[in-house]
């Protein structure tokens, strides 16, 4: 939970974020906060849904494209930009600082002596430092959190609680890991033999660029042969499988519950729905956008919105659309036969029913 | 894994719990156990495909309702009641009691001196309790658990083993989360701008209610600038997403895996299946049962079942309804085509063929 | 991530593993590696697609079918065998061996004087032994990680960092458990009374079999009121959840993200796909596949291989076919509306349209 700082003019906000500002340029603002916010806040409007709630509000200052700015009320300072949400977010970094790491070590944790932790990076309780990781500068690896074995952890980086990083993986610069995630356990690599299967070592580690956030308990597997590698940028949310040899291009944004399995490679710039997955093997190009529960079980090149959601349906009608579903080639063949009786069947239609 | 007690007159559970008994008072059980178990033991019957078991159990007691008497045999002392499984449930409680907590912090613990801990709380192994948190009565902290700044565990409620409950959160009473459990990780929120995005920071926490029980490694995040709130007696399964912001009211009971997106809301008393999924921004109303693999997408107000699941098929049947499926368009035309022919098209039809 | 030993001639690895050498029996082999590999390296041939980059590796040695033979390049030693896989699974695990354990409790490790644990055994920091627990001979017990009274960790078995083991629960010879799993959370057992939930104690344990492995995060609930059984070879990978007195069968695999509702039992030799879900009380067979995705909600004796996923579509194309999905009913009632114009219906087809 970030921290506070002294209240700012809006008018310094609209300088540094090249906002146009209508209103009052020393009017201050101490806090983000919704559009039912108070009079000592600022809020942002991206969403015309939320129009309605514009037009009362007692915010201090909102940030809003100027295509509404006729919708704020006098009393509220408007900054007007075309991306509010973008600004909102650093107007909201501002205000709410993330606390600097405390450099030191605490004294509970376990750093091997061939590790090399940076003076700037903080070290929390119960940490565990293996042997020739490295700390960048400023980092903060949290309570329970553990670097393996020549694993690498860039300047800026923050590890949360209980984030487990295994031998050799090395994470960017500004990375964010929250609790719970683990990065670089064995792939499900298994080979049949017989009945039973032999375990295939997993020899490649995991590559993190720089700017990744990772939600919580996501898991991360190292590669079989070579590395998982999740480029510049890319945010995952929280209980997501990335499996061993997956890559993921910069500025791919995933939601939760996203299972990838291996040696899928995903574009950059996509947007990937909460719940969807991927067979393995898949390459998902640039700029593709996946709707929530959608099943991937082909390759897609062409950039766009793609979905195999099905939207739920009270259970009675359910029932009814799914015997129906299951009779089609009982209702095609009555088709064929209306077709054949009444000769209306045209030629070149063979891909049609069968 | 619960402790035991000396065995306890079957009289006695009969009077505590209501229930009309049919057989010798003074017998008496020392366990919980299935219908299979043996004469020392009680169990339960809820579920009437399990009469035949019934009907050849060795138990000591039955709790069961009062239409299957007759089916319990005589050497069973019958417990008659209109609701077997909730008093099974109690009974269970009484003869395997959960190991009350042991008073003091162990000596491996990590408290900030500015934590508050009541002196009947125990503190496991390794845990973790930080500046300004407070730990109520008779509540346990398990091992490697850690409760953030500012953050409150009501009275009695416990903390399994490596549960993370980050800064300023909020845990009620008699609560109860599992190993592995996230409460407060930053929601998934994401401004884009231009083709990088930025981090909007998450300035909400988690408020959980009393009587609320959390699985293993479910994960729920912080709000963005709202709380997400958890309301009392809720049931959370295992690897459940709570996306920021999300509220879920009073006596709903979710099964493992299921995710659910950002800023929706779920009633009270629901009841949703494992594997089922939540779009963001949804109202579910009151009493709404959904099942497994459901992919709730849009808004739901009338109580009642609900379901989207796609039940399996052997490959060869699957491929082809799948086929027919993609090709509904070519047999509406088809149908068409022949209702053009026949002239057997009525009016009033637009909206079934286009 | 494993070790590396000085190379190893080929001959060496023909004889050990029954293969016929085309080649310098002389050629040593230092790392496992891809077809893209060097000359030191060995790799294998499985996939017939990779046929191209077999013809054009300068990689040291290959381990491939005979039948590929031919397409091996003069200068790369072949190693022919009908299973290259396996071979190269052994291999590989020769070359890069997992480092032994380093008998000994670290000194920040916390083991109750009850506790048994092998002098063979090695006990990671800020481990939690708990009274009563075993630890078997060359066992390794992982980095915060919790063996929880009573809980049994037999011979050569790995618990990886930050694993937690519940009281009771018993795991066998062999077994690998990456970081995250909990083995032996409550099941998620709730008895409505009125509106709100009683929870039914958990009595029963999780009992793990000989040579299972268990993927990072993967949650494994404890038994009702008999236990959770995984029987031998099992392999699990992340974040799959295993409800209460759920059975799975010798050598069964199942890949990520899978979730196997309460008292399910899933034979031997079934290879599950990643995302797929079972409901509860259901029962499947030995020898069954089941493709990701698919939603098991019915039982399965017949061997073969099932499926339920619905491969995405482009935006616009999937909401045409989910429309004509929905109005399937309108539809149909539009054939029998040309069948009675007709006269072209057949007799005996009564469950074909309602």
């Amino acid at each position: 939970m970030p921290d506070s700082v002294p209240p700012l003019p809006v008018g310094e906000l609209a300088v540094r974020f090249g906002c146009v500002l209508r209103g009052d340029p020393q009017r201050r603002v101490a806090a983000a906060a919704p559009l039912a916010g108070g009079a000592d806040s600022i809020g942002f409007l991206a969403n015309p849904a939320l129009l309605e709630s514009l037009r009362t509000t007692r915010l201090g200052a909102v940030i809003l494209p100027p295509a509404q700015a006729a919708d704020c009320p006098a009393a509220t300072a408007a900054l007007l930009h075309p991306n509010p949400h973008a600004v909102f977010a650093r107007v909201a970094a501002i205000l709410h600082p993330v606390a600097p790491p405390q450099p030191g070590i605490h004294p509970t944790a376990c750093v091997h002596e061939q590790a090399q932790v940076a003076a700037s990076a903080e070290v929390g309780p119960f940490a565990l430092i293996e042997a020739g990781a490295v700390v960048g500068a400023r980092c903060r690896v949290g309570a329970h959190a553990t670097l393996g074995a020549g694993a690498a952890l860039g300047a800026d980086s923050r590890l949360a609680e209980r984030v487990t990083v295994l031998a050799g993986c090395r994470i960017g610069a500004r990375c964010l890991l929250h609790p719970g995630v683990v990065v670089g356990a064995d792939g499900f690599g298994n080979a049949r033999d017989g009945v039973a299967w032999v375990k295939v070592p997993q020899l490649g580690t995991v590559r993190i660029g720089d700017d990744v956030e990772i939600g919580a308990n996501t898991t991360i597997d190292r590669g079989a042969l070579e590395d998982t590698v999740i480029s510049d940028g890319v945010r995952l949310d929280n209980l997501i499988q990335v499996a061993h040899n997956v890559t993921i291009g910069a500025h791919t944004a995933i939601a939760a519950c996203v299972a990838i399995a291996g040696s899928t490679h995903i574009g950059q710039r996509c947007m990937i729905g909460g719940g969807a997955g991927f067979s393995g093997q898949l390459t998902v190009g640039d700029d593709i956008v996946i709707g929530g529960f959608a099943q991937v079980t082909h390759s897609l090149t062409t950039p766009g919105f793609y979905s195999s959601a099905m939207p739920v349906e009270q259970m009675g009608t359910w029932r009814r659309l799914l015997g129906r579903f299951k009779r089609l080639d009982a209702l095609n063949a009555r088709v064929r036969r209306l077709e054949a009786a009444t000769k209306v069947r045209e030629t070149g239609q063979e891909d049609d029913d069968d």
